[in-house]
């Protein structure tokens, strides 16, 4: 099969197409008939299986073989038509649109010399975050997303029952490292991830954060050297800063992840108390290390006994069948200290994090009782509930597709409003894109020309020690799409176009 | 007036009793009268003004001059009668009664070499914590009050219908540095402490915990000298021993604090980097610095350009008239950094508490972000709603009287069951007694002894960097009175008797 326009007939059969798995009972309603027929034909597209030029099956013969109505195939096919992924062709039918979004490559890979360096806090990482919850400026810039794509009003519901069932939980002291209903999900779930915890081996936390800063004080000590990947999540160095910690960036590949064979030089040359990596969608990238390049990885610092801090935030959010395993899955030594949160798929508005921190546990259950004592019991117990019977995996399904669709959608708006010559990622998961502008474009200017628009973006040199990216961008997809949003990426556009 | 029991026949008319502040509209039911009336007493007790041997008022008298009957001013007197405060004398009336608990003296202070010193972590500390939450221990351990103190139904309630009008507050992120409603009650109440505070000037914490340890991570760097009082809270030195800071213990009087002359001594002697007092209530002694002293205090931080970090947990439950002023009300160069939380007063469980860190706020506030992003703003919400009509100063009259009424209990039962000769403090605020037991009672063996009866207890020998206060014991008194605890303190002070 080739992708051409003029690729011959469809070869697919209606019976390709996957049911979308109902959610369990309970579990809230269910989605349309027309949405599920509509998301199992995006995934197809998505995956390559539906390419550009395709046909798809006729309207008679998909509601024959689903056995839906013709008014439901209609309605899918339509929602896939309004997004920019069908056409309908005259007296011939409905056919995969070709994607513009291939028409621009991906990024390159940085190589940066391997020198660690002490971090300077950046003001612009400051202002942007300053705005990053006003409403009066589109929200570009943080990976925070949208509180429409979260099922808030079952969780306050459920917060409403939990706190009426037992008040005293409102005034019971948070002491405990875990609230051990919740560590149980939690370890109930990581065995459907592959890297199975035990719950005593969990601390709760105030969000990733937390867990992060918890993980990097139990191994390291000030002045000491962290190596991650580069670009880095801002978030990383601003710790790495705050703790008096070096940073040393290691050269990341926008889609298979932290260069294994330049961090072990980065081993030899230096004395590396520990690795801040993200595996599985990497912030800023996106990139997702594949099976056998994180079992290298782990056995790479095994070999240097060197612990890893991985966070796993995104892990969750794949686009494609299996939800990648965590690093940890091939940690035999207790050297991974697996850090997530529910801040991108379930209640940013919790600030609930864990940490596996395998041999360190004891210190890192003693930092959370010194750093913040206790998290709170009413909110870990409301997660434990809705994860245990509240239809967790039926909304994870909802929100990567809402997330893939919007990812989507915002390369295809790039695609048509940015400079000729812009990359970007393609990440298979999360909600983050990393652009690379021509050479020349300045994303500091750009984010602050775009701020008097009330634009919030995040410029690339926010995501090193180094003056690096600094024709970067980061763009967060996660937020309803509409035709304001598509004007503002039409201003950004023009905006970095006035640069060249 | 003296306080003998052979005094003539009281001069204090029942007009003398002041009448109990009703709460305002809407803050909940009012307490029945003769509970008013039976507080009114107590706090006249309390204050000496009603001294042991005074008769008080006729019930008869009372009941005309009050405007009650004649059954609510015998139940406020059988009241107190039973909990010990008032003795009926047949044909004569109600008396004040001797108050045992003045037989035992007061601890004396400890001056210790001020020699900075790291801190080496506690075994004890870790398992006193980790069976603080256990319902099946007596919990005399942690300052921890029981939820039974604390409006948990209304707060439950409010937390209910918060999140039932804005669920979208579960799916936003917390990134902000203050909910601005919590920050705006938190000054409007600091007008009222007397060291007024600009909504601006807050950055809100998980706890009291978070804002100590932003504060000295904001003025501090490893290595570096804090000065405190000593005894001192066991969780300060885990922070400090945390932060690889070294800590100097202070001499504090235990009953007006930190003494300021061997303070100036310390910093003329030491590159002293940050001053972490508790002014009001220290923990554990109670100690409260009189104004002067506070003034004082903050002239000597201001001559010396060292920064306070002023925890000031308890302030607000003081069993007197007026609330003390914390150090803050005396700061006019930007160096007290104050903390505190509702941790104590009204909700445990959100783990909600805040600091104004003077010059020190751009610091603070970029410490938080570092540190845990946000506090959950749906938790804040409900504290700000609940701060401007939910009843909080009313809540707070009852929270005080109750631990007030508790530390009585505790006293007498200690001077019941403890051996002769243990010296204890008589704070006039908070809910924590120090206790110091006769030389050559060891406290970690007591300690020891009593978990085996399944009564948890904090040793002296945690409130120090040194092996200090060996034979001193901090005891909870937050926990509702009942026969078990009476026989728990009665067991306690057998296990103690049996040492000698």
């Amino acid at each position: 099969m080739t992708s051409s326009l003029l690729d011959p007939a469809p070869r697919l059969a209606a019976s390709d197409i996957p049911r979308t798995g109902r959610p369990a009972p309970g579990a809230g309603a269910a989605p349309p008939l027309y949405a599920e027929l509509a998301s199992s034909l995006l995934r197809l597209i998505e995956q390559d299986t539906l390419r550009p030029g395709h046909r798809v099956p006729s309207v008679r013969r998909m509601s024959l073989q689903r056995g839906v109505s013709i008014s439901t195939v209609l309605q899918a096919y339509t929602v896939l038509e309004n997004r920019g992924y069908l056409e309908a062709r005259p007296q011939s039918g409905f056919y995969v649109r070709p994607r513009p979004l291939l028409s621009a490559p991906e990024p390159r890979m940085a190589r940066p010399m391997a020198r660690p360096a002490y971090v300077t806090l950046s003001e612009v990482t400051a202002q942007m975050r300053a705005l990053a919850l006003d409403a009066s400026y589109v929200p570009f810039a943080t990976a925070c997303p949208h509180h429409s794509l979260f099922p808030t009003k079952k969780l306050a519901r459920l917060l409403g029952s939990v706190s009426r069932n037992d008040p005293t939980l409102v005034g019971r002291y948070a002491m405990n490292w875990a609230y051990e209903p919740l560590a149980r999900e939690i370890a109930r779930r990581s065995l459907l991830a592959g890297a199975p915890l035990d719950h005593h081996e969990l601390v709760i936390t105030v969000g990733c954060t937390e867990a992060i800063n918890l993980c990097l004080r139990a191994v390291t000590r000030p002045g000491d050297i962290v190596a991650l990947e580069t670009p880095a999540y801002f978030g990383f160095l601003d710790i790495i800063q705050s703790l008096n910690l070096k940073a040393l960036e290691i050269p990341t590949d926008p889609r298979e992840g932290i260069c294994v064979d330049a961090l072990r030089t980065a081993l030899e040359q230096n004395d590396i108390k520990a690795v801040l990596v993200m595996p599985s969608f990497q912030n800023p990238l996106g990139s997702c290390m594949p099976d056998g390049k994180k079992e290298r990885l782990c056995r790479l610092l095994a070999e240097y006994g060197v612990p890893a801090i991985e966070d796993d935030i995104y892990g969750d959010l794949q686009f494609f069948e299996r939800r990648p395993k965590p690093l940890k899955a091939w940690d035999t030594e207790g050297m991974v200290m697996l850090c997530s949160s529910f801040g991108k798929t379930l209640a940013p508005g919790f600030r609930i994090g864990w940490t596996a921190p395998g041999r360190q546990f004891d210190q890192v259950r003693h930092l959370k009782f010194t750093n913040t004592i206790g998290t709170p019991v009413l909110l870990q117990k409301v997660l434990a509930d809705f994860l245990r019977d509240g239809g967790y995996d039926h909304h994870l399904r909802s929100i990567r597709r809402s997330y893939q669709n919007l990812m989507h959608l915002f390369s295809q708006a790039i695609v048509r409003h940015f400079p000729e010559g812009t990359r970007f990622s393609r990440p298979q998961g999360s909600m983050l894109l990393w652009l690379e502008l021509p050479p020349g474009i300045d994303t500091l200017k750009l984010h602050a020309d775009a701020l008097r628009h009330r634009i919030n973006t995040a410029p690339g040199p926010l995501f090193s020690v180094k003056d690096r990216y600094r024709n970067c961008l980061r763009m967060n997809c996660a937020m309803p799409w509409s035709a304001e949003i598509d004007a503002a990426l039409g201003t950004l556009g023009d905006l970095a176009k006035e640069q060249l």
